[in-house]
């Protein structure tokens, strides 16, 4: 049994109280918590305790890849530095990269990512060492220089290796797009997720040609397509979903599926969106906020991403109500997305959150969630909690050191340029 | 004579080095540095040095609105929140508002900024004793409830007070726009001016309706205008500058005049952009940016705002190789608008400059450009360092708390509602 952690000194939803935590569980939160003897114990020191935030997509281990060919045109970069880095990496690199990018997420307030990357059991591993959660995806991809394990027909087993892996590990399937992926694979993918019930991760619509492309082939917008094929439903999670059209809308809605925007990814490589954020919301879509692996942002830091989505929606839509600020907090938080799996703070729930600096220079005199989305970056995260574990106090995370050094020797053996 | 400061072990363009400073000024800088006798002594240990940001455009004491009504519509929130605020401003209240804005501007890498907003003496007095550098715009404005001291025959004693406040403080002229001034107000302006030598900062074509009434009434566009009244020259400093055609960029250039975009704050009020980054550079027009106030940003670090302006740069052309990083960090240290006063870090010039984490967890490990661009926020910044003084050292200002707390009690003063 693990030991009890109680907080008490923190402020929530404005008011003096506590968390108490047995067993990773909440089982008291508010006023009068007190501590019992033997608990671990932290006194916030009047600390905001909020909820931590979802990462709806990201490939974690490209932190190796930060900065490594930016500003290219998009085959570019592709084809000179990304392609020729991934050939090079290997499980040992993939491990080393998703710990780091664990560090970085810890620091900045995401607990809960979904991932989608080569060597998922690598993935899983250090998820489960670094003591966040993930949904970690078996990526089935079928691409000049992949490697058999991610191949369609290595599927179930890659998915059914992530299995028991740890408590903090979420097995899903990561059929990579339309355009790497045949009918038959995507089939074979959507019956392994039905048997499995498991979730699907994937992107889509990420390009106009990625569209234009699929309505030449099938006759079919993608969604329209793979709602076709049985992979539009509660499981699924797409990624990106610039260019979906009302009639994409209407069935992401009505298959109960999760939209993840990524609006620093978009921007950076101009994939032409904005996403429909607005209209993705009135049609009824569940909706998350993902920052993309590290070459295309190049930083996990969502409280700097939310911020992002806000300004892109109000510019976009020509509106500055468009998107406030409790609302992107919603988002942020995964809260307008049950399939990304994010619990409230709440008795019998999981015992994660965060403490954070609310009285900071950054954040002073503004309301809470107004700090928050416009004002904070992930900086402003002073503890982080899973579990009811600590995984970060007074910005200390034990065991840095170590995955700094070993995630720059793993980056220096796939980057061969500056 | 103040004490010597010599900094060692830092890294400066990637290699091993230090500065010396004497009297503010830089003597030496380089590999081969050492401390003197008497010295004050910085072991970098590693750490990046870099040239400090300049904030173009703010109006700092908008600390105290932070968060005030945000998510209205333009209107609504000028007037149910920022004006009647306002309104209730003391020259107190400006002083530790500007002081606020100056430890966050601190904190995260800015080191001089443009600052117009009300009681421009109590801005400059916070901006001395902060120890940062500002040019303090004596505000020109004549809007319903405005104070005499902003009217346009305040306008030269109040310049004239800025004068000898310190040599951290550069006075200039603040002509709010030419929405809020008649034309014998701009050339009331443009002469004192040419009279005392000092700079203009004034908004400009912030909105399209700003444009269309110009248009309406003076048969011209703003920057013909303003340049039919003498005011584009290499004096000015146009702030927002979004909606200016190819003849008014051509203009700009031609006269050396200095546009400042505020990505963030265009946003987030829908303001209609983008700025014409691309074409006004094509044009050879200077170009730096500023946050705005923290009414409409909400925030001050301009590590976080160079990365949208690029992100959205790349987005509105459809070009992800448009501001690519190493221009980016130029844009974002005005050295691509010398008039905004950059000073180079080399021997003879003033000792200002940052010492970075660049070996941090979000940073790595990009390299140091890219890192700064896409990664950083402004707490990637350990030192900070004005005229051969320490302003923080290991993000440790001294009097932040009494700053923090004077502040908070300013900001209760002019917000009824939160």
């Amino acid at each position: 049994m693990m030991q009890p952690l109680t907080v008490t000194g923190a402020l929530i939803d404005g008011a003096l109280g506590g968390v108490r935590c047995v067993d990773g569980v909440i089982t008291q939160i508010g006023d009068g918590v007190l501590a019992l003897p033997g608990d671990e114990q932290i006194d916030a020191g009047g600390l905001s305790l909020i909820a931590p935030l979802v990462n709806g997509h990201t490939h974690a281990a490209m932190t190796l890849l930060r900065g490594y060919g930016d500003d290219l045109a998009l085959m570019e970069w592709l084809e000179t530095r990304i392609w020729p880095a991934e050939s090079r990496l290997t499980p040992e690199n993939v491990y080393w990269g998703t710990r780091l990018a664990a560090l970085e997420m810890i620091r900045s307030g995401t607990l809960r990512f979904w991932d989608m990357y080569f060597d998922s059991s690598e993935v899983a591993r250090a998820v489960s060492d670094s003591g966040m959660r993930a949904y970690v995806s078996q990526l089935v991809i079928k691409a000049p220089g992949t490697p058999a394990t991610s191949q369609p027909q290595a599927a179930e087993d890659g998915l059914l290796a992530l299995i028991d892996t740890s408590d903090l590990v979420t097995p899903a399937l990561g059929p990579h797009s339309i355009y790497t992926l045949s009918r038959a694979d995507l089939e074979h993918v959507a019956a392994l997720s039905a048997k499995h019930n498991v979730a699907i991760h994937m992107h889509l619509s990420e390009t106009a040609s990625e569209v234009s492309n699929c309505i030449d082939a099938n006759k079919l917008r993608p969604v329209h397509y793979l709602d076709a094929l049985g992979l539009v439903n509660e499981r699924s999670v797409f990624a990106h979903s610039i260019f979906l059209d009302d009639s994409e809308l209407a069935v992401i809605s009505e298959r109960g599926a999760t939209l993840v925007t990524c609006p620093a990814s978009n921007m950076k490589l101009a994939s032409g969106g904005p996403f429909r954020y607005a209209d993705a919301r009135r049609h009824g879509c569940s909706v998350g906020i993902g920052t993309d692996g590290a070459s295309s942002n190049n930083s996990l830091d969502l409280f700097q991403d939310i911020k992002l989505l806000s300004l892109l929606q109000k510019h976009s839509d020509g509106d500055p109500s468009v998107l406030p600020a409790r609302e992107a907090l919603l988002v942020a938080s995964g809260s307008l997305a049950p399939q990304l799996g994010a619990t409230p703070l709440a008795v019998g729930e999981p015992a994660d959150f965060l403490l954070i600096d609310s009285a900071s220079v950054e954040l002073t005199p503004a309301p809470l969630a107004e700090a928050l989305i416009y004002s904070a970056a992930g900086s402003c995260v002073d503890t982080a909690v899973v579990a009811g574990r600590v995984l970060m106090r007074g910005r200390i995370i034990d065991g840095s050191e170590e995955v700094l050094a070993r995630a720059r020797e793993a980056a220096e053996t796939v980057r061969i340029t500056n």
